[in-house]
C-alpha cells in the first residue's frame, strides 16, 4: 500500500503505475458518468484527487460517500496538466470500509477556532489543524536534532516533587488520598503519612534545577517534556499544561548562551520551513499574512543584544503614552516588548536585568544590582525564551536565597553543585507552545496544543 | 575550547596541536616532578589523560586537586603508544576554577547502587551512570528518529484528565484545593467547583485513547512522554513516574503491528550499539556479562509469533514444577515468560489472548473468545511491549465496554472514531525504562531513571 506522501515525493516513479491507497474522504463531486474524490490519508498535507467512473460496480454508493468516510482505492496514477494537482488516481476499485455517519460535525464549511476546540478529537482532520500539528511534530523533532547533534544529553527530569521550594502557589498538589472523604488528621494537621510518598507531593513547574545537576556531569544537557502549572489565568498565552525545553550548559557564560539561543532558534525555524513548505504556505495564506517572510527574515537577522537599562532609556524617550510606565527597576510590559522589537525591527535579547525582579539562581553581576539574565523578545510574540548565567558561587547563592526567602534545606543538593566542581554555566527555558504560536501565526495557545487544559476546561 | 569528544573523534587532526579543555578531575597521581590527571568533561564516556610537570607555577596546588574539582587546561595533544589512551594532553597551564570540597561523597572506590541512589544529584558523574544516562539519551533520540523517518506524527497527549475512565485506582489525583485545611463541602460531598478545573482531576496513565484520535487524522502517530501511575508496588520493575512510547497506526492489523514492533526495536538497539560502543562495552564488562552478544543476536533474530493458546500447550508439556499453573484462560507469570523465551532462544510475540484478561479496546477475534492483542517477550527482561489491533466496530466496542463495566459517556469522543471514518488500526505501548533495563543490563528501574519516584520515595 502506498501513502499520499510517497506519491507526491516520487511522482515521476508512480506515473502510469498501479497503486493502492487508503484514507478519508474530504469531498466528493459527481456527475452521471464520473466523479472526483479528494482524499487524505494523513501522511501529507495535500489531498489526492481520485477520478472514478460509472464502470465501477458500486458507482452509486461512491457518489453518496459522506465526509470522513474511510475508503481503500486501487488504480493508476495519471499525470495532469494542473500545477496544483500534478497527478491524479484513476480508480479501478473503491472499497468503502466505513461510511461516516451523516452527523459528522465538520461538514465542508469554515468553522471558528472556538467551535473546533469543542471537537478536539476531530479537529486534526481539518486543513488548519493538520498543518498546525504536523508543524508541532516537525518542530519537536528539530529541537531534539539540534541538541543531539551538538553533543547535548537528553535528561528526563522528574515531574513529581516533594520539595516545596519553588513556591507552591503555581504548583498542583498530587495525592493518592481519597478526596471524597475527610482528609486523615494527626496532631491537628492533615496526615500525609499514608499518601503514596508519605508526604505532601507536588508537580514541579520546571526541570532546571535537576537539569543543572546533570549538566555538571555531562557538560551540556537538555530537557523537553510537559510542565504543569496551576495558574488561574485565562489568557490567550497561558495553559496549565504545556511543553518546555530547558537546556543547561557548563562552561558557558551569558554571551555564550545568547549565541546558542540564536543558533537554536534559527535551526528550528529553518527545519520547519524546509520540511513543511505546504503547511507554512497554508498558514501564511489563512492564519497570518506575511508569516513566511517573517520567518525567512529571522534566519538572516542578527539578534540585537541590549541591556535592560538601555531598553528603558529607549522606552522613556519614545513619544508614547504608556499604559505601564517604563522603570529602570521594573519588568517590561507587553507594550514595551512590542515597541522594542519594532524599534529594532527584529529579535532582541534584553539582558542584565534588575536583580530584585529576577530569580535567586541568576548570576549577580559585578555591579551588585543586576543579574546576568536574558529574555529573547521576538516581533509579534514577545518573550519566547528566558535564560541566565547561573550563580556559581556558593556563598553568593546562599545569600540570595536568604534575601528572597527561599529555604535552603530542601535544595541542599542544588547548593552542593557549587561545592563539588562548580563552574560557570548557563541555561534557558523555551515554552514550546509560545514558539509554535510564533512559527504558525496562531494567536491562541489552545490551538497549538492537541488537548489544551486551562482553568475550568479539562474536556476529553 | 575543545571537548574531549572532539579530541577522540578527530584524533589525527589534533595530534601536536594546542587545545583548551575544561572539565572535572576524576583522579590525580603525582611524583616529585610530574603528574597525571584523568579528566572528564561529560562530552564523552572516556577520560582525557593530562600530563603536567613541575614547570607549572601552581604545580603543588595541582598535585593537591580533589576529585570533582573543575579545571581549565591549555596544552598540546601528544600521541602515545597506548591503545586504550591513544593520546594525552601535555599541559602548559592548568587553571583551578573550583577546588571540590573534600567532603565530596564519591571518592575513588566502588559504591553500591543503593548508596548511589542517595546521591542521585552526583551519581551521573560515575562511570556507570555516565554510561546509563548517555544510553538513555541516545535511545530516546533513536525512538524519535525511527518514527519521524517513517512518517509518524509526534503527538503530545495530555497528562491531566477529568475522565475517570481508566479506573482511578492507579491514577493520581491532582488538585489546587488546600490540602492543609478541611476540604470544601456541598450537599454532603467534597465540592470541587473551586478546584482549578471545576471538577475532580486526575493524571492519566496512558495517552493511547487520545493518540487514536490523532491516528485517525494523520494515519500514523506516536507519543513519547512521562506517565504517572500511583501503584503502591515496591518492585525492581515498578516506578510511579516513567516514560512511555505509544504509537498508533491506521490501516494496520495485528500482523502489520508485529512487523513494526520488531523493526522498531531492532532500530533502537542498533542505534545504541552504533553510537555508544564505549558505554555498551562498559555495561557488558561491569553490569551484565554477555550484554553485547545478547543485543547483537537480537538484530539477527526473527521474532517468533505464537498464539497464547499454543504457549500454554508448551508450558503444560514442560517438565517443570510451576509455581503458577499455566491456564488457557490465564495470564503468563514471570516464570512462564522466562521459559518461553528460553524455549525459543529469542524474542517471542505472544498473540491472541483470552479476552477476559485483556482490555476492552482490543479487537475481538472471529472466535469470540480471544482478542487480537500481542505481548513481546524478550530473553532476560520478559514483556517489554504490549499492543493490539483496536476494536474498530462501534457496536462490538460498546458491548465490550458494557461487559467490562466501562462507562461510555466520558469516552463518547473515543467511540465517535468508530462512527466517523473507522478503520482497522493497531498500536502498542513500550515502557521506556523496561527497554533501557534490557539494553543496559541494569536490574533495578531506579537505576535507569535520573530521579526515580517510588512509594515513600520522592527525594530531591
Amino acid at each position: 500500500m502506498e501513502t499520499i506522501k510517497d506519491l507526491y515525493k516520487n511522482q515521476e516513479k508512480y506515473i502510469n503505475t498501479d497503486v493502492e491507497v487508503a484514507g478519508w474522504v474530504r469531498t466528493v463531486r459527481d456527475s452521471k458518468t464520473f466523479g472526483f474524490i479528494e482524499m487524505n490519508d494523513g501522511s501529507f498535507f495535500n489531498n489526492l484527487q481520485i477520478v472514478f467512473g460509472n464502470e465501477l460496480e458500486n458507482f452509486s454508493e461512491i457518489c453518496k460517500l459522506t465526509i470522513s468516510s474511510t475508503i481503500i482505492v486501487k488504480g493508476t496514477i495519471v499525470k495532469t496538466e494542473n500545477a496544483k494537482q500534478p497527478f491524479e488516481l484513476h480508480a479501478k476499485s473503491i472499497e468503502i470500509f466505513n461510511l461516516s455517519d451523516s452527523s459528522y460535525p465538520l461538514q465542508k464549511k469554515r468553522h471558528s477556532f472556538e467551535y473546533l476546540r469543542t471537537v478536539a478529537h476531530l479537529r486534526p482532520r481539518t486543513n488548519t489543524f493538520s498543518a498546525i500539528f504536523r508543524i508541532r511534530s516537525v518542530a519537536a523533532f528539530a529541537i531534539h536534532e539540534y541538541f543531539q547533534s551538538n553533543g547535548y544529553v537528553y535528561v528526563n527530569t522528574p515531574i513529581i516533587t516533594c520539595a516545596d521550594c519553588e513556591g507552591s502557589a503555581e504548583m498542583f498538589k498530587l495525592t493518592t488520598l481519597d478526596l471524597d472523604k475527610p482528609l486523615p488528621q494527626k496532631d491537628g494537621k492533615t496526615d500525609f503519612s499514608n499518601d503514596l510518598f508519605g508526604k505532601k507531593a507536588y508537580i514541579t513547574g520546571s526541570g532546571q534545577l535537576h537539569g543543572e545537576t546533570f549538566a555538571s556531569a555531562f557538560g551540556k544537557i537538555y530537557t523537553f517534556g510537559p510542565t504543569l502549572r496551576s495558574e488561574d489565568s485565562n489568557t490567550k498565552t497561558h495553559a496549565n499544561e504545556f511543553w518546555m525545553v530547558e537546556p543547561e550548559i557548563s562552561f558557558c557564560d551569558l554571551d555564550g548562551l545568547m549565541d546558542i539561543e540564536e543558533d537554536f532558534l534559527k535551526f528550528v525555524v529553518k527545519e520547519v520551513l524546509d520540511k513543511c513548505p505546504e503547511e507554512i504556505d497554508f498558514c501564511d495564506k489563512f492564519i497570518q499574512n506575511g508569516l513566511k517572510e517573517k520567518l525567512t527574515k529571522l534566519l538572516d537577522s542578527n539578534f540585537v543584544r541590549i541591556d535592560h537599562h538601555d531598553v528603558i532609556d529607549i522606552l522613556k524617550k519614545a513619544d508614547r503614552n504608556w499604559e505601564f510606565k517604563p522603570e529602570y527597576d521594573g519588568d517590561l510590559a507587553k507594550e514595551h516588548e512590542k515597541y522594542i522589537t519594532e524599534y529594532f525591527n527584529g529579535p532582541v535579547f534584553v539582558k542584565n536585568w534588575p536583580k530584585d525582579i529576577k530569580s535567586y539562581y541568576m548570576k549577580v553581576n559585578p555591579d551588585g544590582k543586576t543579574v546576568a539574565g536574558v529574555d529573547l523578545e521576538v516581533p509579534g510574540a514577545g518573550e519566547i525564551m528566558g535564560g541566565s548565567q547561573r550563580e556559581e558561587n556558593y556563598d553568593t547563592l546562599v545569600a540570595r536565597m536568604k534575601e528572597m526567602g527561599i529555604a535552603e534545606e530542601p535544595l541542599y543538593w542544588y547548593l552542593e553543585l557549587r561545592k563539588y566542581g562548580s563552574n560557570i554555566h548557563s541555561g534557558f527555558g523555551l515554552g514550546f507552545e509560545r514558539l509554535l504560536m510564533y512559527i504558525t501565526g496562531m494567536e491562541n495557545i489552545r490551538d497549538v496544543i492537541p488537548y489544551p487544559r486551562t482553568p475550568n476546561n479539562c474536556d476529553f
